[in-house]
């Protein structure tokens, strides 16, 4: 893929990493950075900031670039509707976004890619502007997968796709068919500390490395959106809670810096393994 | 429901209440403490006291006294394999025990009652010896079950029971169908106490009282055993999170002090609401 794309970029280092790759591969990136979510450095790129509840203005900044591609990319958090300043093209549309605040996060997603679908654009997935950000199939570093972890794996990852229709739930620790902990709200790398301190007051007892993450985007999710996203924290995390290691869903789960988080997993004797649909 | 009844006693309050209820339900009672679980009131009736992994002795003690009917209550924990000191009776028993630590909490005490029904004891559930102990269906106290707080309850219940396969997850918050927290080993007072602090960080971002507590048992669960339970401190860590009440399967949660619990939660303004299945 070349030719131009707009990056309406949301918090996290994704955005910068993702714009970095896209200019490697010869696009001509503009970042939309989300005001009061995305990071300053958004502007050492062809820039415009934007509000969130500033469609109609991110739109016009894009048209007027006569750019099509747009991708989302980097956490959008919850916006409040207190939060949002609307203006005249989000209000315009304000039954449409008013539907965005019922439901789980991937809900809201869909309905703003919606809305930019209705206006003519077309949606991109970092797939296919930076595909070196996504998990490949199979071991990322040298520790190989554990042939015992097989079953926690695909007993995890039906879960994970059941979870799928509350939309909640990217991410778990199992161990031995035993789920420790499951992500709601708090998201992942809270998710595993929660684990840690199991262990340390006694509330989960294990032995050794124990227990896998295992991180997969929900079922029917668009991938073009929200993709799910690990990094250097949380292989900390995981090593701090002592686990075996993480397994992901292979590309469909993002990772800030992939070398150097499949190195520093090694490190700390944690496998990174890459797993397709539903653990097989 | 009179007779001798043996109750095999976990941690908690539970079973020193539910003994009461059922002597004054004129029962005859024996308890059987289990050794570092069962608090120290268990001596304040006829009891013996005995290693979780000496079930021998339990059902020695069990049969000489002329027992047939056995009542588990209180937590158990997860007992771990090197913590117990197994006896005799209970090497004779030891793959099916060591199946029991396979699996999630629920697989574990199934396969004890299997045990004991093995050997020709009759297993019953806390609704014959001290159904005061249970919630009853529709309102426990003043406060309304709000009408727009049953399209949560539904979506609740029935995550819930989808989780019920993972063996994992009798409890949740949920508000506007957005799942904020799910239990897992953590138990439900601190899954409850997460909420808190996702509403003090704005991770979860929400006025006023917002959200329901969720819980049930798992579908399929064996309701002689191990019964889901609230007490006191869910409701403090309730009022805490700022919740707009309780949901509890009705028939199928024991709540300790249910009176109290119930005055407890009308201060603080909390509904303490018995549903029936999948909140129908």
């Amino acid at each position: 893929m070349s030719g131009k794309v707009a990056l309406i970029c949301g918090g996290g280092r994704f955005p910068i990493v993702a714009a970095r790759a896209a200019q490697a591969r010869g696009s001509e990136v503009f970042l939309l950075g989300l005001r009061g979510i995305a990071g300053k450095d958004v502007e050492e790129f062809p820039h415009a900031w934007v509000g969130v509840g500033q469609l109609g203005g991110a739109m016009r900044e894009i048209s007027s670039r006569d750019i099509q591609d747009v991708c989302f990319i980097g956490g959008l958090g919850r916006p409040e509707l207190s939060d949002l300043r609307l203006d005249w093209g989000a209000l315009k549309r304000l039954p449409a976004i008013l539907r965005l605040f019922r439901g789980g996060d991937d809900h809201a997603l869909k309905g703003v890619i919606k809305l930019f679908e209705r206006e003519g654009f077309r949606i991109v997935g970092v797939d296919s502007i930076a595909p070196d950000l996504l998990a490949w199939e199979g071991a990322m570093n040298a520790v190989a997968f554990p042939p015992d972890a097989r079953d926690d794996l695909v007993f995890a990852a039906k879960c994970l796709a059941d979870l799928s229709a509350y939309d909640c739930g990217q991410a778990l620790v199992v161990s031995k068919r035993r789920i420790i902990a499951i992500e709601a709200v708090e998201g992942t790398d809270a998710m595993i500390d929660r684990v840690a301190q199991l262990r340390e007051t006694g509330r989960w007892r294990a032995s050794g490395p124990s227990g896998l993450l295992v991180k997969a985007p929900k079922t029917g999710q668009d991938l073009r959106a929200d993709l799910p996203a690990i990094g250097p924290e949380t292989v900390a995390a995981a090593a701090r809670a002592g686990l075996r290691g993480l397994a992901v869903a292979s590309g469909r789960v993002l990772i800030l810096d992939r070398a150097n988080v499949a190195a520093q997993a090694e490190r700390a004797g944690l496998f990174l393994h890459g797993f397709a649909a539903e653990g097989a």
